[in-house]
């Protein structure tokens, strides 16, 4: 049913003033929306009130559904196994895809990813991956489908074919400042996920000040949403809430990132991005009823990444899709940038923070990431953070490298890091890196 | 300052997030807007943003004064007497402009009226006064000034010469669901009285069933925004509340409704008319001190009004703006319906209610008024009600003639006056006409 421009701005006002828009009523709107018919105008004022408002469960499940609607769905009908994937809201420093994603198709689960590029002070998967020579991830949705069933995994970036709707309103929240609404967030990434063939999805949800909802509160109301949204569509969700007060691991940019993804492939890296990675891995693989218990997964998965099977998973994947795999033997091979300036502490102490979002900010000043859509990256550059918040450091010690494509720019870095960190006495009061599970029978706190 | 598209986001987001935005960074935004920089889908979020969180003083003062600035400004300075307009909330029936502005002109007061068209189920002043044959409200703003000096009134139409911006930002508010935002309301109002050269302002707000804000609670917020505007500019402001749970006077349409006001000018026409229109015009007199009292302004305009010298003055009004001034000496020469039908009484008891939105809806209907922006309207068609609310009738009395311009539309409009007309047996409990005066100093509750 087409809208006309009066019944728009009846559906506006009806929004406005708290009523639940009725499943055929904002189905035309949203698809009139799509068409061209009802205008941007008219989606911006809708979507604000729809930040006020909130949705009913009746409104998220029919924003859901329009936005699957509008594109294609990849249909594992019939297919042996369980497709699971993995949704991070984003933070910085978090390349757990990398890992998690080889890793839970090793053992068994397979992994429909559907990735985005970063925008903002949070990196993305794709950005990451593309420092990987010759690695492409604009797979027709036949080839995905097909090695996902093979490989158990394929790396997809996100395309207009799936959910283009979600893509028309995401370019318009994005400008009207009603991005940060739960249940935007919650119907753009389900839709999405259920148009890829997911049967289950498991979210990691940062919490802190890197993270895009910074508050646990927001964080659990997320998870809670999606949560509702899975349950209507019969896909079990399960959200870890991880702790982003701090990067996660100690590579911030897309090569470097890449290569600490590397390590930990290879039963070595940052223990926090291992110990991630094995959490969300787990949950995956009991979704997707591989193992009966959380343990038991985190058992096989942690054994996988030791012994090499996770890292040759990943080989096959990035061979398959183009990528040049020897720099997973020889991380040199990896785009490397020109200047290097190390960062040393200025006096002893602990260092009690680091405003990880600034990193972040600052990694994009850098060129790895994106203050607005359509830029580009360079792969080559980012820090490595030498030190964790809440170690002890002396006087001259290294606390990052900075790694920078040219010398002003790496200056600036400099002077960014040095603010960020925070050296004193007392203690860092950090969040537990693993703070809380959600599931449809409730939340469970983990530390 | 131009506002960019990022910086355009970071104040909508401030003003979802309840900030108060600085001048600096409104008025940029706002001119951006108007420059066509900044285009409608950010300008209506943050509209939508606005109607929830509302704006600070210094906020309004801004978007009035930018308002104003996006056009011409009407200049009386050293000219002698005082500049008073009337402006009203609108409602069905309301054609108190018609007898008010050319009484308060000929006691004294200078009325520089200019006034819009109708929209929605409330009618508007343009579209009644050119039922007169030949009237032109288009005056050039030269010729306006000039006119408000020589004859005390002046009757325009808005024009894109005056405050641009609000045409812009109201065809907006239109089909975005931000019309009813108190303070949107209030600076597009004063924003235009202040250009067309006021020194101060009466404000007629309807509360009822039939008013844009039916509440009393939002019209008396709406009385003190705009004192509290008229006061950063100096501009004295008086609001009345008044009735609108039923039409006032008795009839709805527009020639019928200018037939109404040549009567009440005669010193007849319906009490309630006559009495609105005397307050409103009592207060115009204080405020341009023309009078020391509200009680001597009401006497003087009462004596006005019988002795024909209200009259006259509209006479030589419409004359020097081309009408045909016949028509107020023989009212048979305003346009006429050519189909007439009463309604009756079904059964004999008191008029407790009239549904009046319902009615000036079906006026609308039988093309009295528009549904959208840029209809033209039928000046012959309306109603004129035989009783009021209250009063008692017998089985088979008439209630309402109705007048339209075909068998079709008057048998819409009869089942309308039907269903919107409640007899039974008590009380109508209906607001007093006169209800609230809301100055500088606070309310004071009139009956």
């Amino acid at each position: 049913v087409a809208t006309t421009d009066v019944l728009a701005y009846q559906l506006i006002r009806r929004k406005r003033d708290g009523e639940s828009l009725e499943p055929g009523e904002l189905a035309g709107f949203l698809r009139s929306f799509h068409d061209g018919a009802v205008p941007d105008y008219q989606m911006a004022a809708l979507l604000m009130a729809i930040y006020f408002r909130g949705m009913s469960p009746s409104e998220l499940r029919t924003l859901v559904q329009v936005i699957i609607e509008s594109g294609r769905v990849v249909d594992f009908a019939g297919e042996p196994g369980s497709r699971v994937d993995k949704h991070s809201t984003g933070g910085v420093g978090d390349k757990v895809s990398l890992v998690l994603a080889p890793l839970a198709a090793c053992v068994g689960v397979q992994v429909p990813m559907m990735s985005g590029r970063g925008l903002g002070h949070s990196g993305g998967t794709v950005d990451k991956l593309e420092s990987i020579p010759g690695l492409r991830m604009d797979l027709s949705l036949e080839t995905f489908r097909s090695q996902v069933l093979e490989l158990g995994l394929a790396l997809i970036s996100q395309t207009q074919e799936i959910a283009p709707l979600d893509g028309r309103l995401y370019s318009l929240r994005d400008v009207t400042a009603t991005v940060e609404s739960i249940p935007l967030m919650a119907s753009s990434i389900m839709s999405k996920k259920i148009a890829e063939g997911i049967d289950a999805l498991v979210l990691d949800i940062k919490v802190g000040d890197g993270a895009f909802l910074p508050e646990e509160e927001r964080a659990l109301e997320l998870a809670r949403t999606m949560i509702a949204i899975g349950e209507e569509y019969g896909r079990g969700v399960v959200a870890l809430l991880t702790a982003m007060d701090r990067p996660l691991g100690r590579a911030i940019g897309n090569a470097l990132e890449v290569a600490e993804a590397v390590d930990a492939l290879r039963g070595g890296g940052p223990p926090d991005l291992r110990d991630v990675s094995i959490a969300l891995t787990a949950e995956m693989m009991v979704l997707g009823r591989v193992v009966a218990s959380v343990a038991e997964g985190k058992e096989r998965a942690a054994a996988a990444l030791d012994d090499g099977r996770a890292l040759d998973r990943f080989r096959r994947v990035v061979e398959a899709q183009g990528g040049d795999a020897r720099v997973l033997d020889d991380l040199d091979r990896l785009p490397r940038a020109p200047i290097r300036r190390t960062v040393v502490a200025e006096r002893a102490g602990r260092v009690l923070s680091m405003a990880t979002r600034s990193l972040g900010e600052a990694a994009v000043t850098l060129g790895a990431g994106r203050a607005a859509l359509g830029e580009s990256v360079d792969p080559r550059v980012g820090f490595v953070l030498a030190v964790g918040v809440g170690e002890a450091v002396a006087a001259g010690q290294p606390l990052c490298e900075v790694h920078a494509a040219d010398e002003a720019s790496a200056e600036r870095a400099v002077e960014a890091v040095r603010t960020a960190v925070t050296i004193g006495t007392g203690d860092a009061g950090l969040r537990p890196l693993l703070s809380h599970r959600v599931t449809a029978a409730g939340v469970e706190i983990l530390a």
